[in-house]
């Protein structure tokens, strides 16, 4: 196995031998995916910092990473002794990787990367940045590549067919509202290089990034073709029979390029210049004659859940969330009866109880379990060997979901283990005061997530306090934990709430060194009436979950916010206790008691 | 005088000879003015539209008018038996002038509009909304002048030196800063068209637009030099001292384009597209490398206002206040004694109550009295002729406010006659939890406008009811009643709110032919606290005036809303009642006494 430092003295060779200045190593893959498989964790792989989310860059002199705000303190602990600096990103005059670049390299030096890694957009954004040194782009060559003689291959997971009975529209028709939209566009084709929007509009789901049941694969869709580019060996013969009935032709995943560079009867194409890589853009034939930059018009299409979708989900949410209570309710008893639970086998046990559901098919991604201080970090993973144990007091924070064929699950939960400082159960009912603000909110057609984002923070901010995160994101139906276009953040989001949306709603509050609180639903955007000023939507609350009213100083709550908490609660008894077994049932039954 | 027919037989004789295939007449002045001197009110001359916004468009078989959400019943009943169609700007559906134009010409024809009332960005707009049909754009001509024989002149009102003691700040100093600003940019100059940027950089004020204390002119700002293009017959010798002695020059207003043709030294330069006309871009010099399109610098400086003008501030609403109070007083009494009076007779009541103070200066816009019915149109102008007579019942809404050397005031009151609906006394009451929700708020740095705007609109929106214009605008310091850039609206904007801005806060409610509710007030951004996660900031408000209690359905407040709005009115007592005489006293006493 090489060392961080053989790694580097390696590529400096390379680059050297090159001629290169600067190599960026980002923590990206060929399809801009926000999680990626092992093989294109280089970024981890040479410098050793686990996180998810990165940007390595190497010149003669400096080794660095640019971190964001979830991972200053792990980037500080992993980093420890290995020669990297670390930057923190988007922290006021910090520079971004481009503006360090264009500040430390000579005039005319060379930068070099791996084009398929980043977008056409991101490219621009280089171009632009580097223009006053003219630094020169050289996106040709995965330097990494050839020094990494263990990279995991591929990833090869079977890919499966996903049935119209859970995604409630057929591949062919979703192909037909597709080129509808293509003919508005009058373009000719529509290239996609998106996981989950390639998996959404196929019908198709797959095992090739860990929480993520996508398929690695490109697609373009034509006005009257379809090709799907992926391992064809993924796809067992009678889902091959399938996609050729509806017209979809199944080429090798490499074929991409060659195959593009062929297609000179393509004259206009979609494409989302923040998705498709320069790599794939360098490819497109010169006959080309017009470029719709669009966001992907599938996105658009996959965030609108159809009935059949929100009927899953609302179905999902149910089972998901007795995991969740059979797990709070277990460690209710292992605490009271003296056991020793960590943070880390607390994570086992949840996971391990989501799993008895036989609809479940997995984590929707690695929950975070974080316990006292350890909840005050955003992205926390607590490990085998360093987990705390869980003590007869305090917060526990949890933030897990489960992958059903029903829908993508996101639930958090912060739990008083014993008892809790006054000002954090003063902050924990501010918190869930947001909840229930943004939650009850009835809203005209055209809003968006900007405009109500400010309703889950205004409790806090009455006090000066705040989070540092979105209050919400999309998610998919048995896709990606996250998705858009739609979210709840402060960043102007133009995109409206439109019914059949699903978002969650996690306002937070993280008292570094202390503690850690964020309560996290599910909601559904429903329409609520139409009225003569147009049309009024609302939240359905998908997920069913007792949210701990251990903590609250009732004394804070409206008496509106009392009604909606105790009916929430109602709901939750209501629909999971013929769920449970006895003593679970009796637990809820106490969880679910009135807040009076 | 020629009728609305003839005037358009007249333009269309003139289009035809041009070969024009659409007239564009819309509601602006050569400075992108919101209100506009008679000499540009053309558009009104020919269709007889009398609201302060629209855009008439003219070819050879329509005539149709674009209004906003505020003027929908006026044009209705303006454009009753012209032949003019209007269309309703901004509702679903309703194609924008450009697209309407783009829609009905022939590829290849020709757009004409007097270029002088377009900005660079306004040109920006046609030339992309026009290119698929290839129409040609030709601004150069005044056609309505040609046929307008008794167009207004130019506004000559005389000028004034605007004093330190009131403007807080010298303009030599004012000056310093804009070129501070320049140099960061590092650009030559700053062109100014804006009136009011150009009274507030300049420390002047005149009268050459109703109730916008603004001097007709433009400017340009160099790194050593100043210049202002205005009549200099309207500046008294003092003030011409004055201003040659800040080292600025004054050129005839007509002077700017030949004056700008010939600076040929200049080479880069500030300018706002959205307020530079393409026919004052047209005429800079050839020479010019570089031109840094920006909001205005000026804009965001006046916007902040200084301790002083704050301190000023605080007095001229106390004054604007007791004028409203006396206003209300006497009108309860003339009410009970079985008087007659009018919505227009109200109005002169109100502007001479005013105009008893010694600092008014007149109002600061047309004061809008609306009794029943007439509350619902958002910009209704009573006229003595059609008033209508108040009566002991219903709802009387009046929007007006004084200009004072110490500011600019702007407040609705809403008052019950006599018996209300009980409909419209709910709605009353969710439009005052509006005022009071974005009254209390507390927000971090960075929060703008758009972010605060759902607070006051969430208590309607519950209830699938909406009102359709922004939350509140920016106010001036003696000059605009609706300055920039901030405001609050749900249409995206970027501009961060900062301690010292001045803003409304005015929700509404308007019941079609039944009643309109509006109450607002003017609040200052004062800085709150600094905590872990930055400066907080939270309003004053300004506005001293009794909110009527009668209509409010006190069942619906909250306690905090309640507390609000009794420490509200002891405040109000507190300032004013020293000041009134016995009879306006003791009204005061009973219209602020609490609600329990």
């Amino acid at each position: 196995m090489m060392m961080t430092s053989e790694k580097i003295v390696a590529l400096r060779k390379l680059m050297k031998a090159r001629n290169v200045a600067a190599l960026i190593i980002p923590s990206a893959d060929p399809h801009q995916s926000e999680y990626v498989a092992p093989r294109w964790q280089a970024r981890k792989w040479i410098s050793g910092f686990t996180g998810s989310a990165g940007t390595l860059v190497i010149t003669a002199g400096t080794v660095a990473l640019w971190v964001d705000g979830r991972y200053f303190i792990q980037a500080e602990q992993e980093l420890k002794g290995s020669g990297i600096r670390y930057f923190k990103s988007r922290e006021p005059g910090v520079p971004t990787v481009n503006e360090w670049i264009a500040g430390h390299l000579k005039t005319g030096q060379t930068v070099a990367f791996d084009g398929k890694l980043f977008s056409i957009e991101a490219i621009r954004e280089m171009e632009s940045a580097f223009a006053p040194k003219k630094l020169r782009l050289r996106g040709r060559e995965d330097l990494v590549d050839l020094i990494w003689k263990d990279r995991p291959v591929l990833p090869c997971a079977p890919a499966i067919d996903f049935p119209v009975k859970y995604a409630g529209m057929s591949r062919s028709r979703k192909l037909k509202v597709v080129r509808a939209r293509l003919e508005e566009k009058r373009a000719d084709a529509l290239l996609l290089a998106s996981l989950d929007d390639i998996a959404w509009l196929f019908n198709i789901r797959g095992n090739d990034i860990a929480n993520s049941p996508v398929v690695l694969a490109y697609a373009l869709v034509g006005l009257k073709s379809a090709t799907l580019f992926a391992d064809p060996g993924k796809f067992p013969a009678s889902l091959q029979r399938q996609l050729a009935a509806a017209g979809i032709a199944l080429f090798p995943y490499e074929a991409i390029a060659s195959r593009l560079k062929s297609l000179t009867s393509l004259k206009s194409l979609c494409l989302n210049p923040r998705r498709i890589s320069q790599w794939l853009a360098d490819a497109l034939p010169k006959t080309m004659r017009r470029i719709e930059e669009t966001t992907d018009i599938t996105s658009d299409l996959k965030a609108v859940k159809n009935p059949v979708e929100q009927g899953h989900f609302r179905q999902a949410a149910l089972v998901d969330g007795v995991a969740l209570v059979r797990f709070m309710a277990w460690l209710d008893r292992a605490l009271k009866a003296g056991d020793r639970v960590t943070e880390y086998s607390a994570g086992e046990k949840l996971a391990a109880l989501r799993r008895e559901a036989p609809e479940c098919r997995g984590d929707s991604f690695a929950a975070i379990c974080g316990y006292g201080a350890n909840g005050a970090i955003n992205h926390y993973k607590a490990d085998a060997t360093h987990a705390r144990k869980l003590g007869p007091a305090g917060l526990f924070l949890v933030d897990s979901g489960g992958q059903y064929f029903g829908g993508t699950l996101d639930t958090t939960r912060t739990m008083a283990l014993g008892p809790v400082s006054h000002e954090a159960r003063i902050n924990y009912t501010r918190v869930l005061k947001g909840l229930m603000a943004l939650s009850r909110a009835r809203f005209p057609m055209g809003t968006t997530g900007t405009h109500l984002d400010t309703l889950a923070r205004a409790p806090l901010w009455a006090e000066g306090l705040n989070y540092r995160h979105g209050s919400g994101h999309g998610v998919g139906s048995y896709l990606n934990v996250h998705e858009g276009p739609h979210g709840f953040t402060q960043a102007w989001s133009p995109c409206p709430l439109i019914a059949g949306m699903v978002v969650t709603i996690e306002p937070g509050f993280y008292s570094p060194g202390q503690y850690g609180i964020r309560i996290e639903n599910m909601v559904l955007v429903m329409p609520d009436r139409v009225t003569d000023y147009g049309e009024f939507m609302r939240f359905e609350t998908l997920t069913v979950c007792p949210i701990d009213t251990v903590p609250i100083v009732a004394s804070l709550l409206t008496p509106d916010e009392r009604d909606w908490l105790n009916d929430y609660h109602r709901n939750v008894w209501k629909r999971m206790s013929p769920l449970l077994e006895k003593a679970d049932r009796a637990w809820l039954k106490q969880k679910t008691a009135p807040v009076v």
